[in-house]
């Protein structure tokens, strides 16, 4: 009988036909003309679930697309992983820009062009393709495992909370793995320990019941706008970046001299970032470097701001009102409700007595999320992906937030391991989505390894040691 | 022979049919489809200062609405005085909170109810049949008069500035008068003597070239919405009201007391205001009574700003630029060109180095307008006034701008008296509006005599002190 290695080499031209059978499938899940299509590339992936020799393929309904199901749990003694993934894509406009049509997969010097070969469906693939390696050549995995591919990760996951709530028995678990993510370069794999929260707010200031007129009222009359800007946002930052409002950085964790080294392997490139986004210059508080203040350090931003005469040529009014959207991006440990709390507060506080003030919350918990950069768990995804591209991976953190993963977090109580095996340059979300197919068969070769290291920490009660945050 | 005030007094039913016949053309300058109603008015105006035995009437072509004009210039060695006036009227919807049709003029309980009784027509008409009266009875007047009558006046004066310039020399006066401002009250006539002149500018603040994700670059881009709220706007002005911009208040004529006990003559209804407009609490510099901020203190306001994500829900953007709308109003002697230049200036000072700006004038030349309220022209007016009312006009000025006094002001170089006839709950602009006709008939009074006032400060050379500001 051949090992699992060697079926993964012998299978390298299989595996990628099934992947691009799987990308002919346009599962575009914002597109109400789409649905159809998400829904057989949902049963597509339950039929290729259960032709590997996972059990119980379902595809499960919820209020928006399904959800797929399947599972392996004949390993008694040992952990059990939930394996996420998600089969919906982006949308493919501007199509002209693609140099072939995004849902005819085309292979051309060692890279797989089409929609979602990255985002998500290559990941899916490289994970159905190392159990399936474990379950023909040896009959069993080294542990137990869920799989469950959301169709509705790139619109948001609407429905995600609510079918895991409603499945929470189903998807109990140890353990939770996650391949949406990708690596540093070609060759350095990385492994996410923590996501910042999100917090968003809209914030309408109002003063009149009617635009007034400036001449009339203008030295009479307060200014809503002005009050809004010039005495509300000023009063949340200070103009160097660090957020006014008190207890707002109660419970960040201060980064460890071990995790500052970790984000230091991490090329970030100024000019370039500058160059993509026409920057004059980078912003953020001192003492930290940008990928530490993006991935480890809170913020706070206005997204939006509106009121007021916006046309062209001059309209001499007072505004009635004025409105801004902002929002706070938070790391662990704090703790969003206290920030949800204070931030009302504080505004009431510093608001000009002559305007009325309305704060409303748009977002959901917002909490930040992390598995402790110790964790056995963490370390199981180290030693599974030295193995393969024999250094150690990035230890990194991500500066926006996965919303299953926030959610998986939550209810499910498990820590998370983020590992992603496609290159950042992949054009996701973008014309010409590609797949680096060298990464492809060595992320292949690390996810079998994967189960077998986490396999060897056993189950969280004796692998999870205090400080874990779920 | 009968006197003028006799001939005033057997004429008013007569007076108010001609009134009332002028009224009834729809000349609603805003609304194309009634620019031959507009244009029927003008030639109406011109027949009417004809037939009262004016010369030279004439419709003269602007690139908008015509203006009419007429004079009588015999009185050689007298003053020659500009009269201006506008024929043109607001549109009248919501027709349906009209209580009569507002082309159809009714009396009713002393009041005259249709569009344009009060604003301008009234006035019009007023100053016509004062001048007929002369005419009629003396067969001259006591001064030398050129009429004008706009016809868009209620639409901004677009293609005012340009006429005055074309027809400078048959414009060319000693003095100005203009009868579309209000009276304090019933029985209690006022002269403005000074209006606010308007700065308008729009500033834009970028950062980069798209919006970019708050995730992915919060703690590391600039923000320019966070920028123009928090560093720049806060910058132009303090909580209190006082602008910051240095040389701002430079050339600010300081009220005297004269000026003050005047303004304070003159009722203001603080819970009223409040009421009306719902303010919670009326805003501005400390040291000056809401209306001496309102008429003699500059003011700098938002009139509007704009940028980032303002649709419903959530969207997680530091965005590309934001925008705001701003004006000053200016009060004499301050200097537009001078605020104009410290405008920009200031704030590339105070601007975060990380964000691009750019200021653009939207406004004219934004002069304020003064007459010296000693000025012997000001003083006729308020003999003129006090003959028919028994009291004391109330000197005024006015918060706004208004576009013709600030072109003939600048133009044509020579002083100018505001003095309406008509209530200030006339409902100029809304439905039902109306004229006092009591106030109508002392109106002409008072006009008959502000001529031989006029008259009898002579020509400008003798009258104008050293200090009269055009």
């Amino acid at each position: 009988m051949i090992a699992p290695e060697e079926f993964l080499e012998d299978t390298r031209d299989q595996g990628l036909k099934e992947l691009e059978e799987f990308l002919r499938i346009p599962s575009i899940s914002s597109q109400p003309d789409r649905a159809d299509d998400v829904r057989r590339a949902a049963g597509h992936l339950a039929d290729r679930y259960e032709r590997i020799g996972l059990q119980n393929a379902e595809v499960i309904e919820t209020a928006g697309h399904p959800v797929v199901y399947a599972d392996w749990l004949k390993a008694p003694g040992k952990p059990t992983v939930l394996l996420y993934g998600h089969y919906d894509v982006q949308p493919v406009d501007p199509l002209e820009l693609w140099t072939s049509p995004p849902f005819e997969p085309r292979r051309e010097d060692g890279v797989l062009f089409g929609r979602g070969s990255s985002d998500d469906k290559g990941q899916i693939a490289l994970h159905w393709q190392a159990i399936q390696a474990w379950l023909r050549t040896t009959g069993e995995l080294p542990l137990n495992v869920k799989v469950i591919a959301e169709g509705e990760e790139e619109i948001g996951s609407p429905n995600f909370e609510e079918f895991v709530r409603t499945n929470r028995d189903r998807l109990k678990s140890d353990y939770c793995v996650i391949s949406d993510t990708a690596m540093v370069a070609k060759g350095f794999p990385a492994i996410t320990y923590a996501l910042r929260g999100l917090l968003y707010f809209e914030l309408r200031v109002e003063a009149a019941n009617t635009d007034l007129h400036s001449g009339n009222l203008g030295g009479i009359a307060p200014n809503p706008a002005q009050a809004l800007a010039a005495e509300i946002l000023t009063s949340l930052k200070d103009p160097a970046g660090h957020i006014l409002v008190p207890g707002f950085y109660d419970g960040v964790k201060p980064l460890s001299e071990e995790e500052r080294q970790q984000f230091a392997r991490v090329p970030f490139d100024e000019s370039a970032i500058k160059q993509t986004y026409g920057l004059t210059a980078l912003h953020g508080e001192a003492g930290f470097t940008p990928t530490e203040r993006n991935w480890a350090r809170p913020t706070l931003d206005v997204n939006g701001v509106w009121g007021g005469y916006q046309g062209p040529g001059a309209k001499t009014i007072i505004p009635a009102w004025a409105a801004a959207k902002f929002s706070c991006r938070l790391v662990p440990d704090q703790d969003p409700k206290a920030v949800a709390q204070a931030l009302p507060r504080y505004i009431e506080e510093v608001r000009p007595k002559e305007v009325r003030v309305s704060l409303s919350k748009l977002s959901g918990h917002g909490d930040p999320w992390i598995t402790p950069v110790d964790h056995p768990l963490i370390q199981a995804g180290q030693r599974a992906l030295h193995r393969v591209y024999g250094k150690d991976p990035a230890l990194i953190r991500g500066g926006g937030s996965i919303g299953a993963v926030e959610v998986m977090g939550r209810l499910l109580d498990a820590p998370c391991l983020l590992v992603g095996f496609v290159l950042p340059d992949s054009f996701a979300h973008a014309p010409n989505e590609r797949l680096d197919l060298e990464s492809f068969y060595l992320g292949r070769k690390a996810a079998l390894h994967l189960w077998e290291e986490i396999a060897a920490i056993g189950a969280p009660a004796a692998a999870r040691p205090a400080s874990v945050q779920p």
